[in-house]
């Protein structure tokens, strides 16, 4: 007997007939004999249509009203969770953020969890009663209700999960679970049966969004196994987890493709120290994330600087680039919006050598120049031209040995 | 400058037109000087959209559920009513239910209000913001979300300027006050400026449906005065208050019909003590309301015994009847559900004489045959052929001078 966290998303709650599948699975692993919480999203479109009313009302909504109108959405879905599994003749109480005393800061909008008082969870599920949270949601210090914001619902999920010391979280959602490369894009990406909670955080941050990177970091510092899987079909789904032995053979887990950056280079700039700081400093002040940055070698006591911010902070990033050349006496300010970032991504690449190099020698088998290059401990991005993003995706991907291939699970490189 | 409570029930908020509608109302009164307390119904028709939402999954949804569904939709216009009242430019805050401690007991669906805990509400006020609180909810003393059943929004608003000691309680509804009699029957019935708490009660319980009765209960014990007026336009409503020297100069203040009942006669009950007793111990068993009883003179040791019942409890009160018929000899039971109830209501009754007499005389003309009749201090009630109901009821009307009159607004009988 264990205990066993459950969160189901917005489309696996979405009408009545997907409420009482959920409320299907909700109860075999109840009657497995598992003590069971269920964490839900607002059904399907319910969310969209609650900010669309606020709008019709003012364009500009209070945060804290905003939050006010928006738990109503997780509300409404626990509720009729509760009634799918009574109307199956099992034991559900559903609770609001609040009620289950999920704290946070006063953040409206994008609030924090600082604690939960988990004692009447406790209470619930020792009287074998099936616990149903709303997702997403939570009280700050003085009872305000405020909510979690993007991927709230997983954060609640695993921070439940945190707190009771749960076996395994379950994600119930739209896709069947990790792949090694978008689905959409290769058609032979193969589902992961496992995947480390580092992999997992450097694709996640490279568009294979399913699910927030924030959940998967508090997953990952309280060691909470995730199991992704679909809502609607019963396939095995991928185990988001700490790293194991076994993964190492597995050098590069996927590769992801982002098309979300753009390049700005300031030319010329008088190669004397502090520089590069003055630059990233005016750019941090307006809050533009920078992901990766190059600086060639000096000639004549000049340097270029190259770096990418993300494509909607272009234009301000350039007006600020704009006004550094100046002050720097840098030559000119050229910029590129059509590059994409390829990255692979795989915990076995600390113990084996020759994956850059690998990656390089196909890009450049495929006539696809390299315009910039960062590596981390477990991932190696390349920026290209866009025009070339998913033909060098699914070449690399075919390279790292990632295809699909029939009864054969671990494929070395 | 005074404390104002405002409530506002479905239709006044039911899209966002309407929703500015009432924010304007409501600055314009808190720019008058005063502090205001907004009491919100759900959005128009999404009561029935949640209530719908929940029989798809079941057609037994646990009353607990229901609460946590329910509660959503007064939670929306709250949030929605602050942002317009934002939009304004004006300081307001919305609280749920629980949130500002309206406390009552754990009956679902049809709690009662135990305590409020005013400490939010009055902090908030003195800080100068318009305070608007969600109707029809509450929690129990274990935090569980519970409605207050029909009319809660009536009964938050009342309670909360019972316990805030408000100075008036408004209703905005989508009528334009209390009438002598139901206008869509009696074109002539002409809107009263004011009307005393037991008038009221005598009305509403006769099909007047302005506000539930619950609520004017309260607001009698209470001593809040109601002001009930429209919300589509700037018209004088109607006041509801204690009984004032002048009400008496207005014999009767309304009449009203209803054909919400049915009539069952026990014929030929032996007439020995405790058999009235028995027949309506019998049906307050079962939870069935008896309104009017009529026993006839005995003939023959033997009377019949008359009474009305609702006709939704016929069938009931019929199987219970013919079961008391044979424990006590009676001959037979019969039944008529074509039957109405016109009842004339005033305070001023019981300083004048005639009331009684003048009915029965106007009815008499009208060769309207009268089969039962009950009285109390300030009402008189005449059972009669269905089939009569309407006519009767404008000749009353007539017959007391209740028909608009223009420039006058004190008729004397």
């Amino acid at each position: 007997m264990g205990l066993i966290v459950q969160k189901f998303g917005g489309t696996s709650v979405a009408n009545a007939e997907r409420i009482r599948a959920a409320a299907k699975r909700i109860v075999e692993t109840y009657k497995a004999g598992n003590q069971v919480i269920v964490v839900v999203s607002a059904r399907g479109q319910t969310t969209d249509e609650l900010i669309e009313l606020a709008y019709e009302i003012t364009d500009k909504p209070s945060t804290r009203e905003m939050d006010m109108l928006m738990s109503t959405g997780e509300q409404i879905s626990i509720a009729l969770v509760a009634m799918a599994i009574h109307a199956l003749g099992y034991p559900a109480v559903s609770f609001t953020g609040g009620q289950v005393g999920i704290v946070t800061d006063s953040y409206h909008t994008k609030a924090r969890i600082r604690n939960i008082n988990a004692q009447r969870i406790k209470k619930e599920l020792d009287n074998g009663t099936i616990v149903i949270v709303a997702g997403f949601q939570g009280i700050d210090a003085n009872e305000n209700i405020t909510t979690l914001g993007r991927g709230g619902s997983d954060t609640t999920a695993v921070a439940l999960a945190a707190i009771m010391k749960a076996d395994r979280c379950d994600i119930f959602t739209d896709v069947d679970g990790i792949y090694t490369a978008d689905p959409r894009k290769v058609p032979h990406a193969r589902k992961l049966n496992t995947i480390s909670y580092d992999e997992i955080l450097e694709l996640a941050s490279l568009g294979a969004q399913v699910m927030h990177s924030r959940s998967i970091e508090f997953a990952k510092k309280y060691n909470v196994p995730l199991y992704v899987r679909s809502s609607f079909n019963d396939k095995e789904g991928t185990l988001i987890c700490k790293e194991a032995k076994e993964m190492e053979n597995i050098v590069v887990s996927g590769v992801a493709v982002s098309k979300d950056d753009a390049k700005i280079t300031i030319r010329a700039v008088p190669d004397v120290p502090g520089q590069a700081a003055k630059i990233f400093h005016e750019i941090a002040k307006r809050n533009i994330n920078v992901d990766m940055i190059i600086q060639n070698a000096s000639i004549e006591g000049r340097a270029d600087v190259t770096f990418t911010v993300p494509r909607s902070d272009l234009r301000e990033a350039l007006n600020v680039a704009e006004k550094i050349k100046k002050d720097l006496g840098a030559k000119e300010v050229l910029h590129d919006s059509k590059i994409a970032k390829l990255s692979v991504v795989g915990i076995g690449m600390r113990s084996h050598c020759g994956v850059a190099e690998k990656m390089f020698s196909v890009l450049a088998d495929e006539k696809i120049n390299i315009q910039m290059i960062s590596t981390s401990e477990i991932k190696i991005s390349c920026v290209i031209d866009e025009a070339h993003a998913d033909r060098a995706l699914r070449t690399v991907h075919t390279a790292f040995g990632l295809d699909k291939v029939e009864k054969e699970e671990v494929v070395k490189v």
